[in-house]
């Protein structure tokens, strides 16, 4: 794909050179928008405006919508009023929201200016609803039909008001109050005799959300009720809006990267990685590792404060790393695991219990058996195989000891902590593999000199 | 939402053991098919086939569409032929062919002899597909129009077989020989006039994908063209499917799960955690443990290589988890950003220089700062506040030389082995924190030693 639009790239930028805008154009109207969209995003600036001008009008307003918010404040600034009309006219309400909250202040001035009276007051509608919940992902424009309407009367209504409506497939049954009565499916009205009555096809019960609940939330019905369209109401069950399938499918895809992103160890960020710069990636990455570092110091004073111990049994330096690696690693399966399913909303905290009960015999029989495994390598390759004296059966004992205990905090605290930063309001992908890998770091390495104090006598 | 199933599982109990089956189907009827199927989940399994029998035919079929294998198995097992007939019939093509790819083969035998033979020859013609390509997760049943039909034939022919079918809202234009032409959506049939021909209104730049398609690409087409529905052809352009977002959106909750599984060393499982058994959850874990551990004992066995040099100046050992922690969240940061860009689509191994040199810029700066930042510590809180005359100057200086090229090495490692795998076949998810972590581990030992040696003379 990337190959493809590479040397598309390179022919179309040869062609406008050449100024052959026939061609051009018909090699523009055979590309899907999202894909004009990705040549306008990586084209050379001064080409964008003569491009987009040869778009057939509707289709201008797709490519538009798609591209990165640089490209579209560029061509803005180099449009004409009229031209600015045009775009933001053919534009769906949500669309217009998306692009005035990207925009620099005076940009979005002209792009109200531009709007028509109607569409003004719908944008500034939806602009009041905070970032992140559905009234900011919502359009306004669907089908409303009334009960009393029948099919006739609504493929009627349809046909006359359908065209400028983000979706007609599901269309809403309000009563005079608008309040939300039930849906009708574009299906069912086709499959229906015309003189049938709207208010004996309609589904009632209908899932919807508040204006102010989570996009998370919101999101995350469509996979479980297998929706393409999700209506909006207000707390009287008034009627608002509509969140469409592929705005939830957007949702998705960047409540997933960011979860990934702070499970990293970093500030999420919005934009592509390759589209990111070096200062702004360093930005998000540094924090995380200062705060890192300064923790695992903590890891660096238990040492010292059984340097005594070690300058002993000097032996038991060498299995620092293995205890570490290990008890991270277990915390860390813990956490990704109770992360996630946090996220689909599989656990909650009222299965805290449970999921600590899970993990604590998960942690037994993996400890168990990786500390077998563990004392037979000890027995045999350090001790037989490579003659090291120090190795002792009680030092192996100390080790194996070790792990068993290090697996069952690790796991304790790594389904532990996500849990609790839910609970607290926090986002639970924080507690994550590098905090968890730090605070066992520590523990585990309590638990080792513990043992090895009191089993080797040092 | 789950504390509010947890009563409903107790009323509708108490109402089933009372034997008041009238209020109990009062109450399914209003609930919708997806919550119905948790409950049916969760609920007493001897209850189970009497609850299903309240369910009217049409949402029965939904309901059990969304349970979980098990209870589905434990009532096919309790269903008459005809009973089951009911239910296989109500079914679309793609959840048959989900239920007899979860079904034990006598289970499936029965599944298929009660299916009509169109039915079983659409089932079995979908199960020759791969089970991660876009074939096996097509439906067959789409609406197909000519190009020389008008829009009232159109409309009248998905009046006729119009409810059999998954979605109506796209319809395909296809040829004699059932070649993909085009696409016109119901909207467009509803907005156009009578006499139109199909031709004239169809969209022609249509997206689709070969049967054969890896599932994940497919879907991902989804998020990219904002699709509903999405084509499925053969190698000859011939339409033999379509996919549907719900299912699209199945995919890639699971493919994201079992990436965040492997990320964390797991092998990812299908089921929700909660669901998953004790021994599954070891079996899943366990492996990559022990593959771990084995690594990390040669991070063990550097340390053991100086350990006459450590004897000298003990107060490196110390500084050793600091280090490593550092280093692994520093590679962690990398391989995780670019596990997620190539899963979206937007690093390609094409791109490898790119990344690589970003990583290199983003590692100066991350390890010149950290060094900084940790010289000033050690000087001041170490040094001076501790009163630790171990760390001299110089040995601030082997400290923070290391954690710069610790953070280089760990940037280039991280960024790297996730693109190799990617470009060698493998799941580059699986060259996550863990495998990056053991890897840095022992590298930041090594270099550590190297400047120890050399700069202090050990």
């Amino acid at each position: 794909m990337a190959e493809r639009t590479a040397t598309l790239e390179g022919t179309i930028t040869a062609l406008a050179e050449q100024k052959k805008y026939p061609a051009l154009r018909d090699i523009l109207v055979t590309m899907n928008p999202a894909d004009v969209a990705a040549l306008f995003d990586e084209i050379d600036e001064h080409l964008l405006p003569l491009l987009f001008r040869l778009l057939p009008k509707d289709m201008a307003a797709e490519t538009f919508v798609e591209m990165e918010p640089d490209p579209q404040e560029l061509l803005i600034r180099g449009f004409s009023d009229s031209e600015l009309k045009e775009v933001v006219d053919e534009l769906y309400v949500d669309d217009a929201v998306d692009l005035v909250e990207e925009m620099p202040a005076n940009v979005v001035r002209r792009i109200l200016k531009q709007a028509d009276p109607e569409t003004r007051r719908l944008i500034n509608n939806i602009l009041q609803y905070p970032d992140d919940c559905a009234g900011s992902l919502m359009t306004t424009e669907f089908v409303d039909l009334l009960p009393t309407m029948t099919v006739a009367d609504a493929v009627k209504r349809i046909k006359r008001t359908g065209t400028d409506k983000e979706t007609i497939n599901i269309c809403y049954v309000i009563d005079d109050g608008r309040h939300l009565l039930g849906t009708v499916s574009i299906r069912t009205l086709i499959l229906s005799e015309d003189d049938e009555p709207v208010a004996e096809i309609m589904q009632e019960n209908v899932i919807s959300v508040g204006t102010l609940t989570d996009q998370e939330d919101a999101t995350a019905l469509f996979s479980k009720y297998d929706l393409t369209v999700l209506p909006v109401v207000d707390n009287e069950n008034r009627l608002v809006g509509i969140i469409t399938v592929d705005d939830a499918l957007d949702v998705l895809e960047t409540e997933t990267t960011e979860d990934i992103e702070i499970m990293g160890g970093m500030t999420p960020t919005d934009k592509p990685y390759l589209k990111t710069s070096v200062w702004e990636t360093f930005k998000a990455r540094f924090p995380w590792l200062l705060l890192l570092m300064i923790s695992a110091t903590f890891t660096g004073q238990i040492i010292t404060s059984f340097e005594n111990a070690l300058a002993v049994a000097a032996v038991l330096t060498a299995y620092i790393p293995m205890l570490m690696d290990t008890g991270g690693n277990s915390g860390s399966q813990a956490s990704v695991t109770v992360i996630r399913g946090i996220s689909l909303g599989d656990i909650e905290f009222s299965d805290y219990f449970k999921v600590l009960w899970k993990e604590i015999r998960v942690a037994v029989i993996c400890g168990v058996a990786l500390a077998a495994a563990n004392f037979v390598k000890l027995m045999l390759v350090d001790r037989l195989l490579f003659h090291n004296p120090e190795v002792t059966v009680t030092v192996a004992a100390v080790i194996c000891l070790t792990m068993v205990c290090t697996i069952l905090c690790a796991k304790v605290v790594g389904c532990t902590l996500p849990m609790l930063a839910e609970r607290l309001g926090f986002d639970p992908a924080v507690m994550s593999s590098p905090f968890i890998t730090t605070i066992v770091d520590a523990l585990s390495l309590l638990i080792y000199f513990r043992f090895a104090v009191s089993i080797l006598r040092l």
